[in-house]
């Protein structure tokens, strides 16, 4: 995100109608066709989409001025964020999805002018793209603790050894982002691990497999790999910071990365939730009776409307004290989010396939993509049990303080 | 709530912290005692505290400055309420609780001169009290066409003739506004009732009795009485406004009643939700580990924690708007904040009774008083369902516009 | 429960009947005003309605005929209990109601020969009442292990001293079982404490309050007291069975104690569910169309139906194998229903009252009594977190053997 | 199901082991490879099963023992079904899984003698597989009358029209039963319909897609076809039973076919509540503790244990009713099964999937199978909320016939 937002406030109304009318006009179209795949067959159009965005100048939201971007602070990128998130290509066109949109602001804070030079830019201008490699299959990701990668000093390398899985989009990707341990003799638990940049050409990296999820195992953009780093030799400059600070880095990253997903999460909302109501009173049920006069579907739509509203206020309201105060002020503020709107995605999404009835569970709309690859939102950056002792355990301590 | 704003915001949360201080000093010590009754009997110690209060330049919060208020605007008095709403006086001390702040809504926007200099100043005051004959135990409260309490013109008055109940606080009042049918041939059913004063002392006006509710009839301030107008006699100036806008007139009251009451309930949550945790942190169970370790525990307050915050950012975001653009805008808003924020009240009561064990059903804490009391959120001022289908209908209903 | 069932299965469904009439006939017309007390006042009619249970041969069913019962096993007992439960008063006036019928198992099981005659017998034939004292404010009631109250042997007697609450109907009661710590020093927690039978006319025993829980406090039978033993001496021959026993002796009392619970709450379940859906039928909104129309109302009478059929099915389960098996054999099948009922009991009330609207909340049906006296469900007996982590523990106990 | 039991109860229980016995050893190996298709790949191994299956006695158990099955009643069949559902591939290898099981007691019930020659015998042997199209794209299938598809009488023929999907295993298939309007101008809508038998390599009939469902279209048996009938002519004596009987015989059809669900969905909750208990004993946190040591699991594995008894005891009781009574006698109770049931295994899949965390979403285990495919369960063969409405109603109109 901008450091210093230079996004004029009283632009932004209309500068949101323009993203709004480019995600309806271009995305909504295409993008059931997108996900059904295969994906690379669609990557001609989507790059001229992402020229198209580039011209209207709205590619890189997220980026500041001077990176080509517009200079969006989080408050304003949030409401970009919800009409993006409204297609699952929105956040790929604009070039700022993850896992490359958490990479580049790793990179743009802790990266060494070099890396900046190699790897950020291109991924600024979407020329590349990235991924971040960190659960490990036989570790709880819950527990960033225990981790088996290891990146071992050799004169000027790391040689890398290690097991990885999730790593989003890897398949297609120029670079990962490896969290391995360098120090497994530090005092802290916190203080063993360490970030490395590994160029995917690497021939010690290999990708097994694009891990079947939910019935597809996708491939470039829309995949997860597994992945392995078999005495992998970086060199010792594609460290990110410093030996020891992966956890610190990783928290950086991870804060804003779960505000990300919500954004988008509300988006996804927003879009189900209109499929719901046109839904609801387009089909007729006997006597030409629309689906939209059962107190149930109104029950449903009501309810739904009430959560989106509180998800999106908290959200916002979470951006704005991160904006102001940091991300380590909003600890708590994140963990919640995280759990509650990871709960009305999936409500909503649910009621919205029930609603829809059988259309609702083919693959003939966006609900069961949603459906299938959502369900991880309860699960991916901490699980909804993790976040929930985390916040209670925080607000008890308080207590205990006074 | 003053029409034009006249606290200065920047004095906000030196106000604020007075309100906190004073309920927490002044009310949290005897509220417990007060609830359990008999009311009565604790009448002099609170009037004691309403001058405390008024000395201390803190009553009527509400009232314009001219009115010996405080001149606060929707959005600062919700803020003031949430801090009142942790104690079951809080409102009553600051002579801002219902019903007689929307009867003074009312009196002030459609009182004559004559009703206000009678009525509502002695209100204002504090003097006297106030109740609202609505609800008829034979017809359905959801459905306010149906009513079966006739107003009869006869010369220079009306005879009034009808059975209700849940008039709340009428043991006691001085006066009741009374809604009844003026006008049986009007075309719309909206436009058959008017709204009438009536001296509780007239010879026509019967309390039968305080209904018995949840356990116990109470009295005063603290009760729901069953009344009988019979051959009841009151002037025709005493008609608020005009005939057949009874209707109208009950909307106005209803829509700012509705956010006064979420606002409240969401200072009971604070005040619940803190018991729940220190009761958490002090409770021992095996081998000396305090209830908060138990992860089940913890779920309960970071759930509560997320469901309160939803709350309390929705009510403000429709006082706001209420605000700016008046109760017709927020009519959306009101429903959905009406059954959202009575089923978080309801569910973050429950979860702190279920904390204290045994002691949350006695009762030795307020717990079993907002338990027994606050089920009737979901039900008063317009059942969840209605409000629900209500929501839905209107969002279905922009739909089909489009 | 009859150890040897001796009542003829081919003529259950006439028993059933019986049952069924009197409480429809003699209980429901009254048992309405009985809850909202004063209890003594309804005590004469009580005893004339269990002198006509007694000539109807209605009396005791859960005796042996030699006792004077009707000799039902458990499983028969199950059906006629669920009929008992639709009335406050059903368990009462057939004298098998807690505690007593706890007590008369304990007693009939392990008490000696002088105390059977003293103590039992009367009970039995519902001359006198009695309580049982084992709850205290200052632990836990889910960890047993943990209690305050001792019973220091001193020559022929022991002396008691401690501090209950939640000793159920002590008011009016004749006695009470107290558990105990007589053996401070014994290896295992669970053999510290023993049972003690204290006759409540014992100058050492203090009732100090009837506890006002949910809104009154109730008397007599329906009362539960906070007491008090000070020096309160009575003959060692007042210890059932041996010293050090009084755990082994009360997880025989609370087994079949909550399947007692289970039984009962369903025939609560069923009551309700009658009210629903005759308010629902009844109750009119606009145009004519009874509530029972609304489909939410219907949804509410389908799922009530569905888990309160689950429950009953549960239960006979459980009585059918505790029967067969006995009570080690169906522990996790306790702890099951005790969760999974008391939620359904408190669901089906719930729904109940929302669709009695502003009825449901007062004192003029017994939805209030049963919303706020069953509360207590979810709590007593072992509250519903305990014994879901029981069963899951045991659970994966057995998956460990493997 | 065989009408008059012949499989003596006292084998039973040696007969549900080796149902177990099959199931655990020769399925549970390779049931996840299978269903990740392709399936055509998989039939010779399945094929050589089915062999297996018949050597060993247990092929179709639902059958007689005249027709070479093993004589079970429904209350028998039901315990078998619930083995096999732990298996995606269970009821296939044992001939029993729908849609073919439908159609074999649809045609043992209603077909011709030639009919059976033809088309029963070689189903009942696995010599071939069938399909039933039923649900049309363009009509809400909780509302059978309407329906477009249409077959008129044209000499000794009948001329077929009509789209439908959801034709089950159409992929693959000898033949199809459809439904389709022959009587127009019925004066019940209930008796416009017929059901006639259509060979699939008929010209008039096209097999237009495999439905992507839930991420992937399938083949063979495990798919859902879109189908057209195009002016497809078939011989009157392909009509099963009179003219406008369809909907009578799907009504025959749809009762059994719902309680076989209910009996496979319980299977399912078996093996994925073995899946949680097992990966919460196995999947280490920090310091060395199982997942299995968090309150949460444990509430989820007591909650699932509950909810799976409820389940099983009301779809046997079920069973039972409709074995001694008939179908119309458990209509209720079919309703009821179908929605509880349903509701059950989708919170028990979503809950072990939670436990499973990054693995759970993954194809690597049954659950995401399950999780994607049995969404449906609250959809098909009349969606919860059309159960609930009706069973509501049915209640609702045997208290107003008192």
């Amino acid at each position: 995100m901008a450091s210093i937002a230079s996004f004029p406030q009283e632009n932004l109304q209309d500068l949101l109608l323009k993203y709004r009318t480019f995600v309806e006009e271009e995305l909504f179209p295409i993008d059931l066709k997108i996900v059904s795949g295969p994906f690379k067959k669609h990557l001609p159009d989507l790059q001229a989409l992402r020229e198209k965005a580039k011209k209207e100048g709205l590619f890189a939201p997220h980026l500041s001025i001077e990176e080509d971007g517009l200079g969006l602070d989080l408050v304003q990128f949030a409401q970009v964020s919800e009409i993006l998130g409204q297609s699952p290509m929105g956040h790929y066109v604009f070039n700022c999805n993850a896992p490359d949109i958490g990479n580049m602001e790793l990179l743009h804070l802790f990266g060494s002018d070099d890396q900046k030079e190699k790897w950020l830019k291109p991924l600024q201008k979407g020329e590349i793209r990235s991924c971040f490699a960190m659960t490990e299959p036989e570790f709880a990701g819950s527990n960033p603790v225990n981790m088996g990668t290891t990146a071992v000093k050799n004169g000027e390398n790391y040689v890398i050894n290690g097991h990885k899985w999730f790593t989003t989009a890897a398949d297609g990707a120029a670079f990962t982002i490896v969290m391995a341990v360098t120090n497994p003799e530090a005092e802290s638990p916190y203080q063993k691990a360490s970030m490395l940049i590994v160029p995917l050409d690497n021939p010690g990296f290999k990708l097994i497999r694009n891990i079947p999820i939910m019935g597809e195992a996708g491939e470039d953009y829309l995949s997860h790999a597994e992945v392995k780093f078999e005495n992998c030799i970086v060199p010792a400059t594609n460290l990110i910071g410093q030996e020891g600070q992966g956890f610190a880095l990783a928290q950086e990253r991870l804060g804003p990365g779960r505000i990300h997903h919500c954004m988008r999460w509300i988006g996804i909302c927003e879009r189900v939730f209109d499929m719901m109501c046109k839904r609801a009173l387009r089909r007729e049920l006997d006597f030409g009776k629309p689906l939209a006069e059962k107190q149930t579907i109104q029950n449903w739509i009501a309810e739904s409307r009430a959560e989106i509203k509180a998800s999106r206020l908290m959200v916002m309201d979470t951006a704005q004290k991160m904006q102001e105060f940091g991300a380590k002020a909003v600890r708590e503020d994140i963990s919640t989010i995280k759990f509650f709107v990871a709960d009305v995605l999936m409500k909503v999404i649910d009621r919205a396939i029930q609603v829809h009835g059988a259309l609702g569970i083919t693959d003939d709309t966006l609900l069961s993509f949603w459906y299938r690859h959502e369900r991880g939102a309860r699960i991916y950056d901490g699980p909804d049990e993790v976040h929930k002792s985390a916040l209670a355990r925080s607000i008890l301590k308080a207590y205990q303080k006074k």
